[in-house]
């Protein structure tokens, strides 16, 4: 498998140097070890420390901070506990040789999340629909194999250590999509939960588990799962305590209920309060916690129902509920409205919920976003999301009092993300969520640095210029304008313009003859806009106000329609696609121009998938094209061909 | 299982009559056994004969036919071989009390088509996308299951005796497409083959089996399957004498060549004739054909090139072929040029191969007309089709000198059908390849008369109400004016207008803001219109004569075109649709009346499937409507509901 952003190099600075560790713990002794390991690459050993990682009770930093600087030639880790020295040591592997250079004064570091999460839709059973794993494009799952427990730990430790360099503290290592065999890792197949409980932990990862609202039926032969049925919450009680036996720092339950066929209170004619309340009662006495998703909608909608509007289910759903959840309940959130699309407005239930813990989650899997064939580093996408002034003046990130969450794009692939360009999604994530603050190209630099040890300037500044854009140059090409989907429906890969255009699913983009677009508005649409606080409740309503990037989003408007950048929006489609084309067109020979400078294999399998990014996105051109001269008859401004 | 058109009752007129039978044979004892059965249910037994069925070598009518005629109390059943026999039973059976009334005259009755054969597209393995019966909509596969042949003979024989009974003598067991289990049965699983012929030959059926060109390799562990190469025919003629060792009446290979992903001889550079040669050769010793289907075209068309057209496919690869094909070769062509759609123009292949033995292919099974989920009563498409003057005076029944194929309906299903009334598809289909002049009304009457003996007046006029006109029905509420296509991609079920129009398969309908159609003609089009004798290369190509159930597959027209009916092309998209509809919302309450008149299981599981019938026409309706509305800008003209 591949190093990642972690290869032996990466540990050159450090293991050439004597250091010392002063404390005690099982974070200690990772610490240790991987010095030692460093040491033993690179011949570090005995002698006077130039490398400090100390537990001190008065350092500052909180339970996983730390503060480090260089004085007198001795860099310098200090930490109130463990879990900090290991982010120290990583921090310190990042600078590489300039943790050992000129001094610089003491800094504190600490995590703006406490919880930082990536979600695996990892499936026991392979899924005759969904494989092995959900919306995964990187081969199978890294836990589980044909219904039967991987135990590889190799494999385990080696992300476990990948993702704790991140910043990462928490893992859920099951689908959201709970199926009868997955099911039984909260009771008899609980093992191998405490096997991988026990292959994170050192790495200061504790482990969560996606749980059925229906387990005291599946599982405990219960007549119902009642949340306020006293056998139900006894039986949870229960088995949460078996939960805790085996995995003392188990982290909690992830729900995904009433969502997409899956049972929830709704069954039982409980709220979600009442749905998640129960299982937070079970897991309070342990200090854990339940990730209660807010992914709730009606997917069996009918296309003829202007009314009906996806995007306002979650905040119609939740917002009444505010106050109704215990402490321990996390509300988890998509960051946008309706489904992890390249562009949507931030997700109103986020501050609509001043008393409820909120979690935004992000996709780092690229579902919507070229599944890992196409370059899209999402690192913009996470920051504009985070830093986007909701609740004026908290951002996304403020009002996220829950942490953050984001599925995972790892498989058992041997470069772990299928692309290997895509490690930088999961490695932004990581950093982000530590540090939502982060310029995302610096973050992206950070990654470069680490996974081409010693990347000559020409192979630093190609990677930036095939990714620090590669998000914008994503949605260049495929749909338009904030509207979203257009995608094939199911795969969600490649253009249908019309794919969801007439199914149940609540996706659509309303194009006729005249115009295109969804009328989320108060005035006139399904007033959707009135979910989100001042000022944007009325920068979305106004056309003259609305940004462009989601004018489709939230206005039906005619294919002559002028946007602020003085086109009019069936030429801009054209031009974005045009221009979408001609960017994907230039990356392959910006990656010809580093063939020497990374593995040839490495090389080759970026090459391939560059080829099928170009053929995808030229078929989203034309598509989108095609689709839209057909409908408005208007012809491109700048003659180019547009098939009839 | 359901007794289809052969329950108990219909024996009845000849199981209360004394009978006797003259003449020794396998089939001869099928007749006898058959009449025993029938004497031992009704109590018919020894006395003089009022029914006799004679072997006679001055009886008229050939290998399968017979004379039948009523004089002095006795029904006499002549035969020159003891398939006439058989046959001449069955027209017994169908008679019913009528052949044991008035005495009338001996007719002879002869197959128009020497062999009429249903394809089964069954897979031994359950295939991972297609199942066990590719377009199969009647459950499993009656031969094979998992991977296992069933040997199940009681519903072999069962299926054998129904076919046989409609005139059926050849039956294709397993899928055209021949995946690498299915291959087997050529060779190291020919057991399971035989097995089945052994079940099939007391009914005067014989065995074909579809095999993947490639076997030599697959199967001989030859480096390659070029049909020139000596070690290739050796290959061929030495495994096909093993097959009629087992089988000795084995019946031949149907073969479906460089089509849809399946190997051919274009693999090798050679021509279809030369694949399909190599295979006759093997044959000819014996007395077998081969099936070879052309059924070849691009399928990994540009959707952006409106120069290639699927329609023209065949004819352009086999026309220049005709008269190099052995003797035993039977070019298997489907009715229509692209695939089994609700309406298609006759395929002009089948007037093109005048020195070639043509056998025209028809589905039964309703993979593009409702899947078994809609009543669609196939007769009239058949028997128009089969009438149709293609090379005037000459029909295409006549052109068909080959025989006639269908892909069968039938699966594990309690009614074999799925949709009970689907039954009479396939009961229809064996009438009609015996007699293709014989009105589908008529034979639906048979099949009444046959499937619910004793049917009261209501339940027969009930069921043509519901069935005479359905396929036009059917027609109505889907794709429009030939246009075809428009369906689910993959499923085939359901509405999806855009589903197939940017996609490889070469289907398309070109549909824009001003208009629809694809422009075929000589003029200005594909020139597919050109492949046509006369008149029909000039009726086609002309507006002015085109008829209007077919103008979209061979124009582009707007959407105020005016048809023959005085309608617009658009006014006549919304008229079909409301009506179709409404045709559909009418035969609910029809198959109420009859609650009480058939058996109560029979009549729900109708009742249910008409259910989804009106879920999925409206659904049709809507979606064609709303599309078109979309697209045109033009109001119905009676103000109906349609969504904008």
């Amino acid at each position: 498998m591949h190093a990642a952003w972690l290869p032996p190099e990466a540990w050159r600075a450090i293991g050439t140097r004597p250091a010392r560790v002063d404390g005690e713990g099982l974070l200690v002794q990772t610490v240790l070890d991987e010095l030692n390991a460093a040491h033993a690459a690179f011949g570090g050993g005995p002698g006077a420390p130039q490398l400090v990682l100390a537990l001190s009770p008065t350092a500052d930093g909180g339970p996983e901070g730390y503060s480090l600087g260089r004085s007198d030639g001795v860099t310098t880790v200090l930490a109130e506990a463990p879990a900090g020295l290991l982010y120290g040591l990583f921090h310190v592997v990042r600078l590489g040789e300039a943790a050992f250079a000129d001094d610089f004064p003491a800094t504190v570091h600490r995590p703006v999340h406490a919880r930082r999460m990536l979600d695996h839709w990892d499936n026991v059973d392979r899924h005759p629909v969904m494989g092995q794993v959900e919306r995964g494009y990187s081969g199978g799952s890294i836990f589980w194999r044909d219904g039967v427990a991987l135990r590889d730990e190799a494999r385990v430790k080696a992300y476990a250590r990948l993702v704790a360099a991140t910043g990462i503290n928490a893992v859920a290592v099951n689908n959201v999509n709970v199926h009868a065999t997955e099911a039984h890792l909260l009771t008899d197949r609980l093992d191998e939960v405490a096997w991988l409980a026990d292959v994170f932990r050192p790495y200061g990862i504790r482990v969560h588990l996606s749980v059925s609202f229906n387990a005291p039926m599946l599982l405990g032969g219960l007549p119902t799962a009642d949340p306020l049925d006293p056998s139900v919450a006894a039986w949870w009680a229960a088995v949460t305590k078996n939960v805790y036996d085996a995995i003392p720092d188990f982290g909690g339950y992830v729900v995904k209920a009433d969502s997409e066929g899956q049972p929830g209170p709704f069954g039982y004619g409980r709220s979600h309060a009442d749905g998640a309340n129960v299982l937070a009662d079970a897991l309070a006495p342990y200090g854990g916690v339940v990730h209660w998703r807010a992914f709730v909608y009606n997917h069996r909608q009918d296309w003829r129902d202007r009314s009906t509007d996806r995007a306002r289910a979650a905040y119609d759903h939740f917002a009444p509920l505010d106050g109704q959840f215990r402490d321990n309940v996390i509300l988890q959130v998509k960051y946008g409205p309706i489904d992890f699309q390249t562009r949507e407005p931030v997700s109103p239930v986020i501050a609509a919920m001043a008393r409820t813990r909120v979690a935004v989650e992000l996709q780092v899997t690229q579902e919507y976003t070229g599944q890992q064939q196409h370059v899209c580093y999402l690192g913009p996408q996470w920051s504009e999301t985070l830093s986007f002034p909701l609740a004026e003046p908290r951002t996304v990130s403020e009002l996220s009092t829950g942490g953050l969450v984001a599925v995972s794009n790892v498989g058992d692939d041997e470069y772990w993300t299928g692309h290997p360009l895509a490690q930088a999604n999961l490695y932004a994530f990581g950093r982000l969520a530590w540090d939502p603050t982060l310029s995302p190209s610096a973050v992206l630099d950070e990654w470069i640095s680490l996974t081409f040890p010693g990347a000559e300037a020409v192979l630093r500044e190609t990677l930036h210029a095939m990714m620090d854009h590669s998000w914008r140059t994503y949605e260049l090409y495929t749909a338009p304008l904030g509207v979203g989907f257009m995608v094939k429906p199911h795969y969600h890969y490649g253009p249908d313009i019309d794919g969801y255009e007439y199914s149940p699913w609540g996706t659509y983009h309303f194009a006729d003859r005249d115009g295109i677009g969804v009328d989320r508005t108060r005035a006139t649409g399904t007033g959707y806009t009135g979910q989100y606080p001042p000022p944007w409740c009325d920068i979305y309503e106004s056309l003259s106000t609305c940004p462009d990037e989601l004018l489709l989003f939230f206005h039906h408007v005619p294919y002559g329609h002028v946007l602020h950048s003085g086109k009019t929006v069936i030429q801009h489609i054209y031009d974005t696609h045009f221009e979408g084309v001609e960017r994907v067109r230039a990356l392959r020979p910006l990656w010809e121009r580093v063939a020497g400078l990374v593995d040839p294999a490495l090389h080759a399998r970026v090459a391939e998938r560059l080829d099928e990014q170009l053929r995808c996105a030229i078929e989203w051109r034309d598509q989108i094209n095609t689709y839209f001269y057909r409908k408005s008859g208007v012809p491109d401004a700048h003659g180019r061909t547009i098939y009839a």
